[in-house]
């Protein structure tokens, strides 16, 4: 990270050759020399970064100490326990974003003592922040989807399949690996993204509205109102937390999925009138400048709220549609699992056709939300969709992390032999956190596509590239956009073999000490415990440098050399192409999982024929939920970083792109 | 079929409201009514459609024919069973492509008495054929592809995995139905793919050139220059094919890999210096009016001929790609191999990492043909760079036939009891057979790539979309394109499930007549092998009808609410991301069927110590086989039809839409 800042800073820095002199524009703003931009940039830059390690590393010590209170609090039931665990995850999500907001703040009023009526200068700076906490986000989503891949995996094909031990059992050498993995991936990789999420959305809102009138009226409040909206957001899920922890919290199994989607339901109903509110009272009536081909064109304050609005209810019902297609009480998951009774071929090629068609009410949404806020206020709606789905980020993180906690809380039970209907209990708590997770990777994907689109549209203002430039007609547009389109496959191919090399790794470790530690089956001989999660930890270190190195290296090639346009198709490419895939990897591997808990834990009639644990049809159903393992928590999810991390890249590099290679250094040569 | 013509000739009749007057252009041309237009696409449409069913008859009759005598000749050997199996493929090949070029012949040659000097009129119409060939490969491709997987499949789940019988064993009642659908899907699908390719890219290339100094100096050998590429395509084949049959012939099983990628190998080196002949010979040196947004830029003939050049030597690439990710003597298949030591999960998660990484190179080639083909003469350039990549078709044909000719005539062999020597002969012709079938696919989509933009540029051309209306940053552009790209995961979700449904109907009746036949296993009564094929056949006309409107419906419905730009931008997004999901998807089941083969025959030290059939090993192999089977043989091929039939249709179309429907009847309401 450090050698990354030190490029930004020289590239950015370098556009017109170090000079520190200000100079005054064709209104008379005095703008502030490149490298101001360069400095400020990376300075933004490592705040981000910084910003999000701490988050992260808050958010898993908070899952830390759930974990094991959790597993305390079930022994005197169900309601207790889900309490405990869904009020840590509220406490991490509020503090995430409350964090993620403060720190952008401040980081704002101080360069505007810097900038002063610079502001284009002022905001572009602030991109770094964006770009920083994604960056974290590559090491958490990649780095931690391989890690606890790797361990989970590694720790099922030997100790569940090979020796036929229960999950999390503690003579497993890879179960606390397995452990720490849930947090690390779960808590720490899904709060660095949503927070970089977050955190580019504003920044593309700014970048964008800098140079509407929005930012030449020189109005501070109507410039915040992105920052505004997430704020009452937070506000808006505090209040509506306060439903499920005292007016009707579950009191049994059946209610703690439905408490956990009301207060989706909830928040966002709240936020519609909240946000026409902020609205109507911080926003000008009237905004131009804001359409590049119509600078004239007036932008309504009610126009914003409906952008705002598109995105809140948007993500909901992407939310619920995710739900559908991954929890075992509606039919898709039934289905699958009733096609593990003609094996674990049959499961596959019922679970990746139930991903392939997940994503087609997701993408109507996310295309609805483009349109929508592209007709109404161009980039900055679609912006401001992005903020509107991330409104409700506080309640989307709690019950996100909500499953995580559940499930080391059952580690935790099973470890310390605390008995079958702890253990139950906890099982039911952790098959509504499977569901609510899935929930939270559709927002995730969701939000990031219009980020990434948001970053785009500041992107192509910023390289100076016209309608005419960016037609699909433009043979270097259209090339790009197919390999763009090709991206999210080479990435998903090494996140993939990575996890399989990484647990193949693991399952030799783990059958060597089964095999030369005398008494660990019989459990009077410890595991060497230590050595596994060496095992994983430098895997996940180790193997996310090459998808690392494609993510932060392509935008920087494609732009240098074979310039801007190439380099639009290939942000347009990857982005269309990953949503799709992000989206059916992600439900895909939900469905599995829990077609799998549905035949162990055989509640209903139907679920009873299908066999239980140890029949054929539960032995097909672990297949696919290992295969499932590393496309939901690794590939999937990485893919977000992958779209949001080459448009906010793109964006920062921008200038430094305009100014010597606009059409590729390549073709430059052959003119 | 005959629905859609009349649908096809009242939306391009009334165009101008029936009118059946000639009116003169400009320049003085007299120009057809849309009448004309309207009744002679239809008729070209029919005749199109026509042929491809000849075509695909043929085929059957050929294999069907070829089958049992290269089951009679693996009596006497390797080497006379590979000649009869690869003569076969020849034949086939060489009367497919003879036969599609022979009719458009035919078919131009009697326009051209109708149209007279209206050149472009004539060209338009002519587009029929091209819709009605692909429409034809939507039955083959998709209807065959569940045909065949559903009767594979169902044979192979109860078969090998329940039973413990051998394949293709006559005791099991859907080995006919499984026999049948190798012919129904690889011969007569491969066979209507390719023709509608062929069709589609010298129809694109006919419509291009007819607005540019081509058409308008109305030099007809110039014009027939994509004609006269294939032509001459078919003579170099059949002086390759020479080679296979006398000169070099392969005589153990080692060779016939080698033998048959020679083929591609010597045919693409001997067409280079015969395509530069061609273009030099029967093109002006200088053609002006290809570029829509410069129409005095001059192309010279022998940029033509670098576009063919590339498409050529391209698809060489992509099918020498292929070979090698999906060859079990290479390593990735054999990692893909040694993955099944650690169980089926393992064997998956490498089997679709490589199917992913597959894709790396082939969309490099194909974004480089389309930069090149682009640059040097407009989508005049993509066509021809498809028409170069097809020119040898007929080899291309000959190696893919001669796949499932070998499977089936290992198919008799065990049928009729003829020993096991003669069964691994067979089994060796048929494991070459498999990458070939690969390397076919491969060609097959990226042809269907080019074909697709060529089609595409005619119809933006068509619909008078500007280079400005078709910016990625147009709302309607971007939407199109996102909801594009999710098209191709709707469709494979689609069939995917159509193969588990059907393959399920198909397990059932096994069972049902393992269990009501009494002295089927001891072989001395007869199964109901009829009963099976109805299945099949049912299944394949019925589930074909959900994907089958989704591919004809969806150009139709977009251009008429949502307007031209809306589809332009969709028609991009399902070319950028089908083609991906169609490269990884063949490779991956190609990849799999390879790993079990290799590990069936253990044929190396490294192969063997994998244990052979029966173990464990060969289980995990077996269950990756049968999740490829849909995703290589139904899914993944029938992708090529889905890009190549809404671009054609759109094409058809768009005088329809650019009458009535330009900006959508959705947003026409809210102006």
């Amino acid at each position: 990270m450090g050698i990354f800042s030190v490029f930004i800073f020289i590239l950015l820095s370098s556009e017109d050759g170090f000079q520190t002199k200000w100079k005054a524009d064709e209104h008379g703003i005095l703008r502030a020399p490149s490298l101001y931009n360069g400095a400020f940039s990376t300075l933004a830059f490592i705040v981000g970064a910084i910003t999000s390690i701490v988050s992260g590393y808050l958010g898993m010590s908070i899952a830390t100490y759930a974990n094991a209170r959790t597993a305390l609090e079930a022994r005197k039931g169900i309601a207790p326990a889900f309490m405990v665990a869904f009020r840590s995850g509220a406490v991490m999500g509020f503090l995430l974003a409350g964090n993620a907001l403060l720190v952008l703040y401040v980081l704002m009023l101080v360069y505007r003592q810097v900038f002063g009526d610079d502001w284009e200068g002022l905001f572009e700076a602030i991109t770094g922040y964006g770009l920083g906490g994604s960056s974290i986000a590559l090491f958490g989503r990649v780095g931690g989807g391989i890690y606890t891949k790797a361990a989970d995996v590694g720790a099922d094909l030997v100790g569940k399949i090979e020796k036929d031990i229960p999950e999390d059992d503690p003579r497993n050498p890879a179960v606390i690996a397995d452990n720490v993995g849930d947090n690390v991936g779960d808590i720490a990789g899904m709060g660095a993204d949503l927070f970089g999420s977050f955190a580019e959305s504003t920044c593309a809102a700014l970048v964008v509205s800098s140079v509407s009138s929005l930012g030449t009226d020189q109005v501070w409040v109507s410039m915040c109102f992105p920052l505004l909206i997430t704020a009452t957001g937070i506000l808006v899920c505090i209040g509506t937390t306060l439903v499920a922890t005292d007016f009707k919290p579950a009191r049994v199994i059946a209610e703690i999925e439905t408490t956990l989607k009301m207060q989706l339901i909830i928040s966002t109903a709240i936020m519609t009138p909240v946000a026409y509110i902020v609205a109507a009272g911080v926003l000008p009536a009237e905004i131009t400048g804001l359409f590049i081909d119509d600078m004239d064109r007036v932008v309504k304050s009610w126009h914003v709220f409906m952008c705002v609005a598109i995105g809140l209810w948007g993500g909901l019902v992407i939310g619920l549609v995710t739900e559908y297609y991954t929890s075992n009480t509606y039919s898709p998951v039934q289905d699958v699992a009733d096609a593990c009774q003609t094996g674990a071929s049959t499961n596959i090629i019922f679970g990746l056709a139930l991903g392939y068609k997940s994503t087609i009410i997701p993408c109507f949404i996310i295309a609805t939300c483009i349109f929508a806020g592209f007709s109404l206020a161009h980039m900055y709606g679609i912006a401001c969709a992005a903020l509107g789905m991330l409104a409700t980020i506080s309640t989307c993180l709690a019950i996100d992390a909500y499953g995580p906690i559940s499930d080391n809380a059952g580690g935790i039970a099973e470890m310390a032999s605390m008995g079958e209907d702890i253990r139950e209990r906890t099982d039911a708590l952790d098959a509504a956190g499977n569901t609510t997770a899935a929930i939270g990777k559709g927002f995730a994907i969701g939000s990031a596509a219009l980020v990434s689109l948001a970053l785009f549209g500041a992107y192509v203002t910023r390289a100076g590239i016209t309608i005419a430039d960016s037609s699909i007609l433009d043979p270097q547009v259209f090339s790009g956009l197919l390999v763009g389109a090709m991206l999210p496959y080479w990435f998903s191919a090494m996140t993939m073999k990575s996890v399989g090399k990484a647990a193949l790794a693991m399952v030799e470790e783990v059958r060597h000490q089964f095999n030369t530690i005398p008494g660990l089956m019989e459990g009077t001989a410890r595991p060497d415990y230590r050595r596994c999660v060496e095992i994983s930890t430098a895997a996940s270190i180790s193997e996310m440098v090459p998808p690392g190195a494609l993510v932060m290296l392509t935008p920087v090639i494609t732009g240098t050399f074979f310039g801007v346009r190439a380099l639009a198709g290939l942000l347009a490419g990857a982005l269309v192409s990953g949503v799709q895939m992000a989206v059916s990897m992600s439900n895909t591997g939900g469905a599995w999982d829990n077609a799998k808990k549905y035949i162990e834990a055989g509640a209903s009639e139907h679920a009873a024929s299908l066999g239980g644990k140890g029949s054929d049809c539960h032995k097909a159903a672990v297949i696919g939920d290992t295969v499932g393992d590393p496309l939901k928590d690794t590939s999937g999810p990485s893919l977000n970083i992958l779209i949001k991390l080459m448009a906010v890249e793109s964006l920062v590099f921008a200038p430094f792109f305009l100014a010597h290679t606009k059409d590729g250094l390549i073709f430059q040569l052959f003119d």
